[in-house]
């Protein structure tokens, strides 16, 4: 069914949490597309979903592991080359928290240890994750390493809160560890950037709905689902982006280019109606 | 009442047409903060706004040009010199329209010979502009070179049309002119990118009533005037900003680094009343 | 030896003039996807390179056709679909040349009826080719086109002259019709910025052997070649990035990101041997 | 000798170590403009350097503070606002450190509480300033607040380690809290991207000089000295600006927007000599 583009590829997934996980789907493709795959999340993310379901379907080992901690990667990376038979060819970063967001800290009232928690899960994890496989060699040759980041990074949207900083560094960390990492061993590092997805994560965020309603109506394709952010990901993946790197890739359908669309300005004018005088024209509060 | 930020400066002024023009602003402020100008506008627009009305008042002369004429400009440039008695130290270029937009051709059905016009009215003419001063040497060394540019440059605005390939090439132009012209004569050149602004210009734009709406409702600090503007281009042509060039400065209380506001999905929202189900989930088409 | 990657899809490949040209491997590569092409050229071209040698080898009908005639991209599309059976999934523009740098016209000299052919040749003749195919309802649902286009339409390369305008105005096209062709037909649209290429066209330029030793030893990847270009314009071209619209991907081994490589400055450095006082500073000229 | 652009105004500058600070600068600068100000910086930093003389030169409260201590910054508000007899206008921070650096630890051996403090110091000092002004409604409406950045924030500089990082953080905070401070009352937020400027914190890092000289030969206007930068901070602070917010803003002689110059391929050109063969071709090594 798939088209062997991660034929006797090895690759490390973290973030699957359940089926509308982005690294559940990442996972499942990479499988169908011929790589053999190690799993790890958190034992309490472990616990709240169904991982292990998921390493069951794909036969692929589950490492429970603290992304902020060094140790724990450690164990990651030397349990998926035993596992795997050998050096890594891929890997993918899902992860990402706000212990600010969740206590309904907003930006203007952060909890500093809070935003270090923010920080270290959805930021610093991932240049532990690449700081503990180039001390290992890990990653092989032309290897190829994604997380997963957001628009907000660029432009602020309300209520995502201290996640827009974590981003933004997240983004640079590829920037900066894509050098490093390339030019000691070809491996390239990106981002992409994905629409508001409807994932266990996404739906956390205050008028979500209405944010991916905007979106939809905004992007000519409308929003890219994470079956086809999973697809993206097996191509990034692949002998055939070999020279992609330090890049921020949007995949949202065209989103990130848009100005204003006459969708979404149809459906937001409509705001206005009863807000109209006698002879038609809107009245601005 | 200004700051003498221009005190003894020469300024050419392109494209002030009525007292809502962005450049009309602009030629006020300049005179008010010290500087003698001269202002150019095509026959036509003289004879259709009140140009006249303008120099009359601020003891400017008025050489009318079409921009798109290199000879007219030359004309121009002669002509502010002597008047000026010296070379120029700032210049606005304010000068854009679609033939294509005029006559309702959308972007998928350009008249070619129209597209041609658009581009050499609003974009080409930034280029004549700074050749004929150019080979001339009729600016300064450490002069200011500014030219309007829009949004929808980088992003796509419905709409729009054409004037979006024109405005990219805009602030192309003054990036490539401004490497030559700085390394030459630290002449900088720089694009300012507007808020959408109630101009005779921009009130033929389909729907820019609700798009102001929708951006004032985004940008923090609301939409940027055509009298902030002119503010704004003082300093850029004041000796305080010499080592700015070759930039695209959004001057647009923020607009273009939000991505999304509480303000405007509040009344994005509101758009929605009358399509909830019973439980108050909106139901979207 | 491929992936099967386009197995079924028709395209249409404008601009291989050689087996240096990135559109020459952009056509091989699709083929051995499992895609059936056209191939376009000009006339000239076509009489001063060996186009057709490539259109025997893969089984292509060669269109000759000025892609800045209305006329003849009519008839590009409509031979396209007979010879293929059907409408077309893909598209290539590898189409750009300046008369103003062939005839050594330097930015600050430029001939405006010669800027208006490196437009037309470089930038419209993308909207062009749009625009036909739009109103021929010539590219099926989910289509993907690609331009090609250069770093220079952001930062600029002394000696590019006005390509870089004709490329920013590319890479505009490429959103404005990005939007309409999306909405309407979910096709989307990207231009990949293509390291600096040793093929015919880019050989032209001045310096461009120092700056294609200037890029390899910035790149953390090095310089991507024509030949891994083709493989991205395959995965752009496949359906497992059905949602990437509207984009510039910079396809560069990582120069793009880069401010100063250790290599780059290395080297840099060495031109100042010679320049030193006795305590080994560099005097600075 | 200055415009009165600042005139009653009441400022805090956070940062000046020496008179070859780009802080000192801006205060001796605010103060020319007409306005009043109290400065912080660290004990240490304090001791080490020669802001006293500074302070006593300008006549203004020097507050020693660590500007990771929110108990800290909260005196510097309460005492700026008690000295200077009500609230504040504008703010600079130009604070910036790592530890990483200093202790010479790579970026692909990055101890992570250093990290933590070069976080800590150089990017969420910027929000717990902000913070804390919030929460006291210390600034008027309509005040502006700057922080010096640099474009390693979106391009890659060899040896600026974990610093790109902090920028890149830095930036976004200024977008985030600019979002928040500007619906609320009208402050805006900006960052200023500096050429490489030889101050004792710029001239810590690695090939310092080749690089500012690379700089100055890429950029048209040449590298952009602290007294320049201090005008620019000037007009930042100044009511001409009011509508420019969440935005970096580079000042840089045109450096960021330029791809190559003339000059500095020249230079770089210069560093192959000797290593050509009997043809006068590169040899690349």
């Amino acid at each position: 069914m798939g088209n062997n583009l991660l034929k006797g590829k090895k690759g490390i997934i973290f973030g699957a949490l359940n089926d509308m996980s982005i690294a559940w789907k990442v996972a499942e493709r990479c499988v169908e597309e011929g790589a053999t795959i190690t799993l790890s999340n958190t034992p309490l993310a472990i616990r709240m979903g169904t991982t292990e379901e998921l390493a069951t379907k794909l036969n692929a080992k589950l490492i429970p592991a603290d992304a902020t901690s060094v140790e724990d990667l450690e164990c990651v990376f030397d349990e998926s080359m035993e596992a795997l038979g050998g050096k890594i060819d891929f890997l993918l970063h899902s992860i990402g928290m706000s212990p600010n967001v969740r206590k309904k800290r907003t930006y203007d009232d952060l909890d500093y240890n809070l935003l270090n928690q923010t920080l270290d899960i959805s930021a610093i994890s991932f240049h532990k994750i690449l700081q503990v496989a180039y001390k290992k060699n890990a990653i092989n040759d032309w290897g190829s390493v994604l997380a997963l980041s957001y628009g907000a990074a660029q432009r602020t949207m309300y209520g995502y809160n201290d996640m827009a900083d974590a981003k933004a560094m997240l983004e640079s960390i590829a920037r900066s560890f894509g050098y490093i990492y390339g030019r000691a061993h070809n491996v390239r590092i990106n981002t992409i950037s994905q629409s508001p997805t409807v994932t266990t994560a996404g739906s956390g965020i205050k008028g979500f709905d209405s944010l991916v309603d905007f979106s939809e109506r905004m992007s000519p394709l409308g929003n890219a689902t994470a079956a086809e952010c999973a697809d993206y990901c097996v191509v990034m993946f692949s002998d055939l982006t070999k020279k992609v790197t330090m890049q921020n890739l949007f995949h949202d359908g065209g989103y990130s280019s848009m100005g204003m669309s006459y969708r979404a300005m149809e459906q937001y004018i409509k705001s206005f109606e009863g807000l109209k005088d006698e002879a038609g024209n809107i009245i601005l509060g």
